[in-house]
């Protein structure tokens, strides 16, 4: 079967400066990898397209090893089975794992690939809720950011896949929830459909600073961020005293230079006896069950709703990356390569 | 008794701009406050010379209110009352308390004025091994650091107060342990002294970096650090995962601008899954007993040592403040003003 279907990639030409523009990726094609003992083929289904890519493009030390030059792109995705020389997989098995951004995956499973009902949820929503974003924001949140009831959350990127999220299981928990998003439409999303207190329109602000006083009169007990700069130095100045810091991502600094440097003031974490403290998920890898288990009980309960904004089409990768760094997007951000069955 | 006894004071003429030079401080001099009913006027002994003291005379929110321009410099220090009109108090009494840089407080004393009984230790050690650098290096180190037997610690300002006794502390629970001093003979007395395993001279290295990479391969696990800046931006490239930064201080910080600002890359905190965490000794008042136990104990079994570097005189107060901020001081900075019986 192998040799009679095309594969097109994305693959990496050039490391990018700054915001990846189209030169930065070539699309490659040509016949599939032929499947060996052991491996298994997947025709890739949906890509997750997430904030993570940029560093993964940055020839810089990071929790993985960079993407080569002229390397396939890597993305975690949902695919289907389409051949199979592995015991443990069978035509059809729908999995999830670094499929890369093309149409057919060929690989040795590892414990990185793992199997995916299609009666849980949605495909879309297993990238989202169900997947890294829900991870993230689950163990974020919670092991790493401690939340009590009756305190303060500021959530940076709240109308994105993570920030979303936190926010309602902050909900669930009894905080008070203020999110920073880019546009009315998305501030009104999350105080009218996700329950927040308030939120702040970062577009539209002067005095970001003051803003956060404004929503959060006696100062952040808890700050968990996805975008870092303007936002993170804002909350810096708004600390409550022991508050917590939670650094999921930066991905305002993402773009800045060719190696991502953020700089910020630690003198109030001081004075405030705050902490700041960084977070990758993979550490809580062998935890992802109960995550999952938890996440699909909320979303049952109408605590937590999954949001997903699918685009279309393997040759609109660059663009759909590029739509995460200006905003561009309302919800889990998601490329789908082909039908879901 | 008061009427015929003469105070001089060092009090704040103007906030300094980088290093406090002579012209901000002014000596005054007059007759002792008269002691009202409920107070007590004490007889400085000796006062305590801290980098805390930079924060103080500055214009800027802090965990404690910025000293008045006029006000006599506020300084932590040790005395005995000459005269009492509080029942709790007779003369003679040894205390310790926010005495400020003069020859005699007036002073109604509240839960901050302690009593000091002069057996425990000789005076200059209980403003410093048994004082707050004590207080600050127990703490600090094991309440935030939370250390474990094995582990990597690198500490800045290691042959000053607070730095020596953290590496000390360290080695009971058996860390390797690491100190960053200025000069030949501070990194000869860590190692050769006080145990350490290995120190770095900053004075004579031409890369931090590389040194922090020279002694501690495996990377840092707990970095304590005093004086921020350059020797900072060094342990951050080198943090082993999962590591915890505790800042107890930025003294390298404090003079280069009207108001504190230290910045710091975060980006590999987030990627190694460490923290950052401020720390004020202050929030852990109310169990300072306990440490005063632990270490006079430690101080009897040989295992952590004083140090103590006095000077003399009130006229000298600029002078031996500046030597805090210049590294021209070894061991707890201590200013003895008047004879200790």
């Amino acid at each position: 079967m192998s040799s009679t279907i095309k594969n097109r990639s994305i693959v990496l030409a050039v490391r990018p400066t700054g915001v990846p523009g189209n030169d930065c990726w070539s699309e490659v094609s040509g016949p599939v990898q032929g499947v060996a003992e052991g491996e298994v083929m997947v025709r890739v289904i949906y890509v997750s397209i997430d904030p993570a890519m940029r560093g993964w493009i940055t020839d810089q030390a990071s929790y993985l090893s960079p993407v080569a030059i002229g390397g396939t792109m890597r993305a975690l995705g949902i695919g289907q089975v389409v051949e199979s020389r592995n015991k443990d997989y069978v035509e059809g098995d729908y999995v999830s794992g670094m499929l890369g951004v093309q149409d057919y995956a060929t690989l040795t499973p590892d414990a990185s690939l793992l199997k995916v009902d299609p009666a849980l949820a949605p495909l879309p929503t297993q990238l989202g809720l169900l997947g890294m974003p829900g991870m993230t924001a689950y163990f974020g949140l919670l092991e790493v950011g401690q939340p009590k009831a009756g305190e303060t959350l500021l959530v940076s990127g709240a109308a994105g896949a993570v920030g979303a999220l936190v926010g309602q299981i902050a909900k669930i928990h009894g905080m008070r929830v203020v999110g920073v998003a880019g546009g009315k439409e998305k501030c009104d999303f999350l105080i009218n459909n996700l329950g927040f207190d308030a939120a702040i329109d970062y577009k539209s602000e002067p005095d970001l600073s003051e803003a956060v006083q404004r929503t959060c009169p006696e100062g952040i007990n808890l700050f968990f961020d996805n975008v870092g700069g303007d936002i993170l130095a804002a909350a810096i100045k708004n600390l409550a005293h022991a508050s917590r810091i939670v650094i999921c991502g930066a991905i305002s600094q993402y773009n800045t230079a060719d190696t991502v440097k953020a700089e910020v003031d630690y003198i109030p974490i001081l004075y405030s006896s705050s902490s700041l403290q960084g977070f990758v998920v993979l550490d809580y890898a062998s935890r992802y069950g109960e995550a999952v288990v938890a996440l699909k009980q909320w979303m049952t309960d109408g605590l937590v709703r999954p949001h997903e904004d699918i685009r279309e089409g393997l040759e609109n990768f660059p663009e759909t990356l590029n739509a995460l760094f200006t905003g561009k997007h309302f919800g889990k951000l998601i490329l789908k390569l082909s039908a879901s069955n």
